[in-house]
């Protein structure tokens, strides 16, 4: 337990380090299924002041395991539906990144304007739907995984293949299977969402990366003929 | 007044390192009303060399109260008018960040696009009318306040529900019950003002956030019943 | 001199700490008209391996001072027609910054958006005219120093209430009293034109700034009636 | 072969030094015509962990000379096709920079705007064709080498004149004598993409930097004729 609550710990630590998080919105989680316990960040706490310890442990269920702790990110529940929508996933990670979140505002998925988007993500970045007025007043943070989960079964998209939401009006989430690996996907998601304004702002909107590159950046660094790295 | 000097001057400080601030485009005050003075930063004193003793204490209507102390901050009387409209305000902000001042210059309201403004204001933020010339050449900053508190009145707006203003062709002021959360309501606003103009770029202009969406961010964190943090 | 070398030294060094001179793109000069010497930088020297004692000592009309010294700033022959043109100024500083640059590259002039601009520049920042191919293939830089002083005569401009200019395709030159106010123009310069770019983004052009608040905001920082800063 | 390997290293922890590479997105390698080497480095190491060591040698068809060594970057091929089409240059560097990326999405070339290019790349920086499916399919790094080539042959293009190009979809490569050179090259064409962009977003889309200008500064710090620097 000591070691997965530092990693989180880590992995929410480098989000500010990264510039994709003021304040203190964002938070990172990692689940382990066999121990059936989930750690996230806790709930508006400076990340200046954190400290390992203070990693919020519960179920698969999001119920508190430890007693005297604090209270856990308010964005809890959107992870656990998460984590069981997606059975492959180890981490989850959210921000409200200045690009991921324009897009996230602008209603719209970012198209795959280049190989720098194709090495990470197998396809357009996924927008979803508004919330209705009753599922944000009733059991947002709920809501808000399941709308998610709804947007990949209903498009046939893989969360292992593009692993990165955006929710409609509010800003990304993204997963992997470590802490680690997550936050590098929000990471990447920024970058990849600066690229496509800026692209579409000098008129490159109709030159979307053909498939065939897609496929090649894509299966170049992810699967069994990945050949990018020391692997 | 020691502590006060303090708080002021720290929050003062951090302005530049939120890179809010170039130069000394920039002041921050506190009020006691109890003890009926107001501290502020001086006029034109590089933050790199300014000291917490340096801040300049007034009475509730801007009367310097320590002899052989530096001249105030020529923005004071905005700052007095904006405690007398607005009482339940115990600090205020001024700056020059880059995209809040974009907002300022384009005579516009920064629109709700995303949850990112909704956790903190709740609503667009307002852009004043412009200054007529007798406003401007008689008492000019004195009516930069007045116009501010006409704005919030005329519109029927809760300066506690949105804690800031854009003051038309100049910049933004804000406010809170400390400095801390005074200045913290500038970041917060200049990282909201860079989404609205990028949201715009790629579209998303009709994507306005719902009402009831709005509502669900603003008070999970504001109220009797907020859930976020560890309050 | 070795005074003056130390200023224009660290004026030189500011210019990549503020972010506004990338490699050896930027030169700072100062002028004492009574010793008859100007100080600049030698041409093509990187920023970290720079002494103050490399500074390069000419005469009023540019010819080296001192024996075994380097290559002046091969934009000296600019800096000597400025000192000629504007008996007034002390110091002339050259940037490529990013923003500047841009409105120079667009062939307009910076208008007055905000009070930001209107601290330090009483109306918009001038774009020169193009040099024909005759001015540009004899004595490029002299009819580069020539271009601006004709722009600021012909429109009649004081130098001294707009101390800067954007040479058209090419980039800014600023001056000041003494090399620090000359780089500080430099520096609000870039932020002014990033303002103005941005506001014209979010649909701000009609937006101009009324003259009575341009005179009001220079003339409260600037001349006699001045109440801006501790002076 | 020590020399020549801190060298590669160097330059290449200089990229996201400079921001113009995040994560591993970045190669640069060295080739040494008469002793038969190229040293270029790792693929996927992060830059924190790695060591001058760890650069790979490789002969000129990018063969491992080196028994035990790690992986060669991806991208070597692309690297081997270069030196052999570019028999001047000496360095050869990749990066995915924000706004060079920005502008090989859009399939558009960087046109000529400011002086700020003309000082470096004298013309156009090109954009290539896309690949057709079968380039991408069979051989994918030697074809965007080639088609680098290909674009420089085509539209005669001298590779000194010009040490960039913009592969379309993907990002830049630069090169030089040196790896110093290599990597200051894609951190201008960084700069000028940066700059491009802006200048079209404020209307100076026709105000192309003429001939004679592009002459004037591209000679005045290139070939026989040049006076800038200490040279």
């Amino acid at each position: 337990m000591h070691a997965m609550k530092e990693r989180v710990y880590q992995a929410n630590l480098q989000l500010p380090d990264w510039a994709l998080v003021k304040l203190t919105w964002g938070n990172v989680s990692e689940i382990n299924r066999e121990l059936g316990v989930i750690v996230i960040k806790p709930s508006g706490v400076p990340y200046e002041s954190m400290t390992a310890d203070q990693m919020v442990v519960t179920d698969l269920d999001g119920n508190l395991l430890e007693e005297g702790g604090l209270k856990a990110s308010s964005d809890l529940p959107t992870h656990v539906i998460l984590y069981k929508g997606f059975e492959s996933i180890g981490s989850v990670a959210h921000t409200h990144s200045t690009h991921a979140v324009t897009w996230a505002q602008s209603s719209r998925d970012i198209p795959v304007y280049g190989t720098t988007h194709a090495d990470t993500f197998y396809g357009p970045v996924p927008n979803t739907r508004q919330l209705s007025q009753k599922e944000v007043e009733d059991a947002y943070e709920v809501n808000t995984g399941k709308v998610i989960v709804e947007t990949f079964k209903e498009r046939g998209i893989d969360p292992d293949a593009i692993p990165a939401v955006l929710v409609n009006g509010h800003g990304p989430f993204t997963w992997g299977k470590t802490p680690a690996k997550a936050i590098e996907n929000s990471y990447v998601l920024d970058e990849v969402a600066d690229m496509a304004t800026q692209t579409e702002q000098i008129g490159g909107k109709e030159n979307k990366l053909p498939q065939f590159v897609l496929d090649k950046h894509y299966f170049r660094k992810h699967g069994a003929g990945a050949y990018y790295g020391q692997g």
